[in-house]
């Protein structure tokens, strides 16, 4: 299956080389992320999409210096809602039924049933619920740019709070959640290139119940 | 792309037909899974796959009383670690020397700096941060679905303790994260399978730091 050839071929990416992935490629990413299924298909993230080498710099410097940061062609934030409101809800809920075309009564008890229960909830609680859904839409963003072969470096080692108030997100609702530099690999400077992807066996991975 | 192509096809399978998928697709969507990105490498999670009856019976009572719980084929169950260990991290730490069959200085030091971390944080705090790598394998398994043809359900609705209970899994170290039944459509009782996809706009999505 080419995925599995894809997902072998694609690493956490250590050095890139600087060159500009095209609009198209970042383009089919963007639509792979925003293809993820999220819960109750509520999408509950942005994507920041970050060229600006000036803002580049600000996050390598609370991303733990990571050369990538600055080395990548696009650096994407994945930023996870800092909770559910009313009106977030509404909106996809009101979205659907435009696009669809027409109301349904299960669907609109649905909806009840969520404005009764997540603005309840701990904001807290909402964005670890985001910014899960959040991990579904950067897992379908890196395979997308393994099917380009773009690389791509899955990446968590960052000062979360700093990247907010770089980006403004708290302003706008948001919480950076998970970032993927994106853009080709530097395979002489990268240590990790050569090195055999590890991987537990199946054995300690899966528990059949038969 | 095709795997823009799969995205569009696959949708949340509200109704299966009790038809079993093949070992060898069983198979390429566990490696999908295992293939999967981490944090760290530490793959924080276990995946109990689910063929017994009275089992999936139990579960279903427990999730909502969901259909597809009985109607799949295989359900999986992404279990994440209750909490970050030595034992767990030194597991890793170890094949991956073992794989690779040399130390490394840096290598080490950044074991020592897991070491140093995760098993000084709350339980509750590393089960969330496991969670999410368990997220990250459960959409390359739904996306490995896609590639073979075989559907399946992305599945939060289920009282998790529960579940824990009937699969022991907390004797295990684990607490169920998220369900993928996966299985093949009955697209004769599935209210869900014609009607459109609904995403938001990608200007809603995106916001560029040129």
């Amino acid at each position: 299956m080419e995925l599995l050839e894809k997902l072998k071929w694609r690493y956490a990416t250590k050095a890139m080389n600087g060159k500009k992935v095209s609009q198209d490629k970042i383009d089919n990413i963007i639509e792979a992320a925003n293809l993820a299924p999220t819960s109750s298909g509520l999408q509950p993230f942005e994507i920041m999409v970050i060229t600006n080498d000036e803002i580049k710099e600000q996050i390598k410097k609370v991303g733990w210096n990571q050369s990538v940061i600055t080395e990548c062609s696009h650096l994407f934030v994945f930023a996870a809602w800092d909770t559910y409101t009313a009106e977030r809800i509404n909106y996809m809920f009101d979205l659907t039924n435009e696009i669809r075309g027409f109301k349904n009564e299960g669907w609109e008890n649905y909806r009840q049933q969520l404005l009764n229960s997540y603005p309840q909830k701990s904001a807290e609680e909402n964005f670890q619920h985001a910014s899960k859904q959040a991990y579904i839409a950067f897992t379908a963003a890196l395979t997308a740019a393994a099917f380009q072969k773009v690389d791509a470096t899955p990446m968590e080692g960052f000062d979360a709070d700093k990247v907010d108030e770089i980006l403004n997100l708290r302003e706008k609702g948001l919480r950076s959640a998970v970032l993927l530099p994106i853009g080709y690999r530097d395979a002489s400077e990268d240590w990790l290139v050569n090195l055999e992807k590890v991987r537990k066996p199946i054995s300690k991975l899966v528990t059949e119940y038969k």
